[in-house]
């Protein structure tokens, strides 16, 4: 198709979309918990036809040599599809994010402002690989009374068109507009770069999915994008720290789930007690079979305690800006807790950094002087997550300022509106 | 200067803002107020000098042959001077913005979660003309924990660097670093592109000047930008409307201040009161010279009622998008309430829009239908404004949906961060 007619097309679908987008937004709470039920039903109705798209991606994804962590995540069976129901009928239980006034308050002039919240609009989410993230983003959406386009991985197209397919055949039950939820089934790449054009149309862009799919999305959209970017997590083991409950979760942060983005990368170690320290947690990581990055003062008291021959080596500056999301570490020695707030704020990626103590001011200026979405005291890191923090469904970890930071849940998806009753009052 | 040179020179200075930025993010809101006192007091001790400046800048403005409007805004008198200074102290009555506790509550594992307000970090305002920007926005900063980087028109290049050089020159006084308010001195344009690439160190952009300026902006920028754009903002007389409100309503929005954002471009009217309402209200508006683009049945109305040789002629589609910022009014006779939401959806900027009736579901129908930052029953949209909402001084009216809607304060000047205190919690 020539770019213009294509760009026509898409134009003439946003419109559609924009007006399914209003209808979408008035729904009552209790419709969209009908909706996100009928939903969870359909799933389960029609999981053979999910099974069939499925076979035909994995078909695919076998021929051309995908790995098996890929094919993995690809892979749909009756537990996913099942877990899939599942999370769409915990949305029902989750509070409306619509509608509730923030704040209300009279003015100088006496009228009054409610500030109420309200759907952000159209959202256009892009994404790699795990079929899953087309039920979550559609049940997300539907609650939050967000238009949704949806353009996943190709390697996916069969499984994705066919959750879509289901999902969205729903809608006309309750007479809502079907462009309110769509798919772009074409694989044309060109259909991306004009969508993240349409900042007239779609009001957020959310990535999901590695590296370089957000920086490049970072780059061509003119749309705001809710960025999940890198993980690069530390914990610091005050001088203070209990080590018990430092090795716990040094351990816990590192080993539970390494591929995750709340997985720790770097652990910092006040100098005063590395001595003692180093060698506990050195060893139960070699045992969980984690490589250690080292600094030169780390790796004398490892070689010094005689676990030197384990998996480790010197730490290079350039690693501690690494999310390796596998079973590696960096360990770091630091004469104190400034250098440790100063290291995390230059190497750290804003994400997620606890600190160990039982000195309460330490902690404290930990709190407050590291810049992260999430800062913790005495808690892993992995902790880090809308489901954990009681928030529900998410839609990803933002590690950007403006809007959303952290958890992107459903009150994340929605923006605000004033909304002023008065009397008649005009302005001097 | 070369391009890679003054690009390392931009980064390098970038470096020293971030820094600055942490200092600045910590002071307490004593020192904050302290220092907005000492800067009220220095403009006023420095007011010759600024005057000096002040006239560098109309010398050349007038050799420029630049506009007697133009002129007007960039004019600094002792008056002007006393009132920046009167506004940096009124930030002091205002509750400091940061560190205040937005939610609390415990996590389904125990541990305490904390949603505390920050600043966003460094802001970088670009804006055109009017010095009295420089002081608002470096009082805004202040108060917020922002650092700031300013960059003003270069008709106003004497005055805007004598403001900043005065309030800069107080924060040595609270061993504060200077580097946390920022004035780009040179008029190389290209410095501005580079700054808008620079998403690494600059959290967000706020452009404050006319469309070309915000749309240039908008394109470039690899930063979040926070825009205050158009205001095409409505009043629909309702069916069920007091025709002498409507009619104070609807001059009120039109002529009181009509180059402003939230000044009525156009004027919706139930055909049920149009024969009624329309001659008084145009009665009134050619008094005070306002120009009328009428729809053909308001032109009817007009003409029938012997208003025809007034400044009236017929209004085209296109003018329904203009923001004239001037003494001239879209009138348009719709048939109903449902007509009226579909007409501002379509043409307005989801500025400022508002219903005037006595029937209250009509109203509530017309806040929640009206996709628009704020919604008036029965006040005049000339309110949109943070001072007029209680909210203080602001940077301009987002007429974005993400992170900012609606007046930009204080408030909009931070985001928050999770700080979670536990005992020990790690996740299974």
């Amino acid at each position: 198709m020539a770019m213009t007619r294509l760009n026509k097309k898409i134009i003439s679908d946003l419109e559609k979309i924009r007006e399914a987008a209003l209808g979408l937004a008035s729904l009552s709470s209790a419709t969209k918990d009908r909706i996100l039920a009928s939903q969870a039903k359909a799933l389960l109705k029609n999981s053979q036809l999910i099974l069939k798209a499925n076979k035909n991606d994995l078909i695919a994804a076998r021929r051309k040599g995908l790995t098996s962590a890929f094919i993995d995540r690809l892979t749909i069976d009756k537990t996913r599809i099942r877990k899939m129901s599942d999370s769409l009928r915990a949305l029902i239980a989750l509070a409306d994010p619509v509608g509730r006034t923030i704040k209300r308050w009279r003015s100088p002039s006496g009228f009054m402002i409610s500030k109420v919240s309200i759907p952000l609009g159209i959202i256009l989410i892009i994404y790699e690989s795990r079929p899953d993230v087309t039920c979550d983003s559609i049940g997300l959406c539907i609650k939050s009374g967000n238009a949704v386009v949806l353009r996943g991985g190709s390697e996916a197209i069969y499984t994705n068109r066919a959750i879509f397919k289901v999902l969205s055949s729903v809608l006309s039950d309750f007479s809502v507009n079907k462009a309110a939820i769509n798919f772009v089934s074409s694989p044309q790449r060109k259909i991306v770069d004009l969508l993240l054009k349409k900042d007239k149309y779609i009001d957020v862009v959310i990535p999901r999915g590695g590296k370089g799919l957000i920086e490049k999305i970072s780059r061509l959209s003119r749309i705001p994008v809710i960025k999940h970017y890198q993980g690069i997590c530390h914990i610091y083991v005050d001088k203070y720290a209990d080590l018990n409950m430092a090795l716990n979760l040094c351990v816990n942060a590192k080993v539970q789930r390494p591929g995750t983005c709340n997985a720790m990368e770097t652990m910092l170690i006040h100098q005063a007690i590395a001595d003692k320290f180093l060698p506990m947690v050195i060893k139960t990581l070699f045992i969980k079979g984690v490589k250690i990055r080292a600094c030169p003062r780390s790796l004398k008291i490892i070689r010094g305690h005689g676990l030197g021959h384990g998996p480790v080596r010197l730490v290079r500056d350039q690693d501690y800006f690494r999310e390796y999301l596998d079973l590696i570490l960096n360990v770091r020695i630091v004469p104190d807790l400034k250098a440790a707030l100063t290291h995390i704020n230059h190497y750290g990626s804003h994400h997620s950094d606890a600190i160990v103590s039982a000195d309460k001011d330490n902690a404290e200026e930990f709190l407050r002087g590291v810049d992260s979405a999430c800062v913790y005291h005495n808690v892993s890191t992995r902790f880090t997550d809308g489901y954990q923090f009681g928030m529900g469904a998410e839609m990803g970890i933002s590690t950007d300022r403006l809007h959303a930071r952290g958890p992107v849940a459903l009150e994340e998806l929605t923006t605000y509106k004033y909304m002023i009753r008065g009397k008649g009052q005009i302005r001097n």
